[in-house]
């Protein structure tokens, strides 16, 4: 890192005025442990999965729709899948858990069960499920690094993800469901209000001890939760950078850093998203993102759009002038 | 824009969530007057001048980097020039007041004066200098959107410039230049203060009109500022959508608010410098930038960062597919 740092301060600009364009390369000279790289091959990884606490109405839309949207990840045609076309990014789409029987075009099918159970009446999976999961995390991202990826973005889709999200930042956080409970997709301000007493609930039922991670994810959690947890600590197992998303993988990297919190030093979070808890997420992992765009997709869509900021930084860290090729005394 | 706003809503995403995704291209089809457009031909015009209040010792640098570096923006060597090449933005330099009678290589010459009279001994330029300025910033964008350019970013290189910058925006803000003064490209906390002083003798001794912006330009802004204002009024007067930079430029569009208060729906804001007059300045232009990456360069290079998310915006905006052709029901 220092080397890098020291290849930026002899860059023609004024020392650490790129400000974050330096700081992400420095970050990625010490994951990679080398000054010298160069624009990463790109993934992303989404995960499927449904959720039982769909059924106490805390979602506008229908669950089915998970199923349907998520093949179109793998067919460019969502969001991300767009987005990650647009970047450059390879688009890698797992179903961990999703309500359905059928094969669906383009997914890989690591399912662990048809969703999880419903968190307001008990655990949402076991604990051999919350670890299967984030196996199967750790797995994808290393069948990944093998085909060389460099760097990987996180994403998801699974209706009603932002309740267990919700649920796994407040614990974490010790901020009240009232308080950080937001609108998901587009709930309505009364719809709010009966979702934060759902998650209440779920946490006063289950009662999640929040300084273990796991815990946390099988009594109030997501499949798809627990393997982006599992892709963040596969990566950061094999010193590969993880660019998360929004909301729910504030969740996912909460988890990791709770299992390990030597995993946040791989992330690089891409933009703030929407939701009202993102905020003490976003504060408790220490990180700051780099784009303010007002996004509540999720998707995966947050981090191929930050890929962007990202290739751009190693170009420009790659391809400035030093002082002595102008002849610039500094 | 509605047309726009409709084909995001039929894009297969819960509406509103891609957030400033779709609000940029909402924008642009508001600005370009169709719903249809694809990513638009983009360059960095880039100006460089000399300030007089360079004298008072209120920068870092020595003043004569101002002439050395500004070649380095066409040759893509520096920060912008790094930057544009990556987003695929063409580079325009224009020197209208550095300090150096040798032309520059590469770089356009509609040099004004070899920089500015010291504001804080009285105005920085006279009335119709002022003018001048601004018309130079109009002549270079038509020349730029005749070429076919459909998207301008603005950009500047003057030793001292967040002087006169952080000047205009204390007048046009109401906030003190103590309350506003920064390191700029990397002064000391004891020259930070004695740069404030500087500053609020300058807007006492010169008492400049806060609603009249070409008399506040003229008293305490400088020449890079009042071309910037241009390319403003130039973009607008054709609806082309110009994207600001940092601090430097904040100045520049208070300015052309000022002249002409439309001219603010024509800018998308790129990144938030890290000077602290930033917020005041934003706030008053109604802007929220897009990226926060902690950059106080300056150059273009936010813009020239900015471009990326744009055109993936764009991309994303016309290769989505619709819920029809996906045979999703809204």
């Amino acid at each position: 890192m220092d080397a890098a740092q020291d290849r930026w301060n002899n860059l023609i600009h004024p020392k650490g005025s790129l400000g974050r364009v330096e700081d992400i390369c420095v970050q990625m000279a010490g994951i990679y442990e080398t000054e010298k790289f160069d624009i990463p091959k790109k993934a992303i990884i989404a995960f499927g999965a449904d959720h039982g606490v769909y059924e106490e109405g805390v979602a506008p839309n229908s669950q089915e729709i998970t199923k349907i949207q998520f093949p179109n990840f793998a067919k460019g045609l969502c969001g991300v899948g767009a987005l990650s076309r647009y970047a450059g990014a390879d688009m890698v789409a797992v179903d961990v858990g999703i309500n359905c029987d059928e094969p669906l075009e383009g997914v890989i099918d690591r399912k662990i069960r048809k969703g999880t159970s419903n968190m307001a009446k008990g655990p949402a999976m076991t604990r051999e499920e919350a670890v299967k999961s984030i196996e199967i995390g750790i797995e994808i991202a290393e069948e990944c690094i093998v085909k060389d990826y460099r760097i990987i973005g996180i994403g998801e889709m699974g209706i009603a993800n932002t309740t267990p999200s919700t649920a796994i930042i407040s614990v974490m956080t010790g901020k009240l469901p009232e308080e950080i409970t937001g609108s998901g997709s587009g709930l309505s301000r009364d719809k709010i209000k009966h979702k934060a007493q759902v998650i209440g609930k779920s946490i006063e039922l289950n009662n999640p001890n929040p300084t273990d991670g796991i815990e946390v994810l099988e009594k109030i959690g997501g499949f798809e939760i627990g393997a982006m947890t599992g892709v963040i600590m596969g990566c950061a197992a094999n010193r590969i950078p993880v660019v998360i998303d929004g909301y729910i993988s504030y969740a996912a990297a909460l988890i990791a850093y709770k299992i390990n919190p030597g995993t946040r030093d791989y992330l690089i979070a891409s933009h703030k998203s929407d939701e009202p808890g993102s905020d003490a997420a976003l504060e408790l992992l220490k990180l700051n993102p780099i784009l303010n765009m007002n996004m509540r997709l999720g998707e995966g869509s947050g981090a191929a759009l930050a890929f962007n900021v990202i290739d751009a930084s190693v170009f420009a860290y790659n391809n400035m002038a030093t002082f002595e090729e102008v002849g610039m005394k500094i």
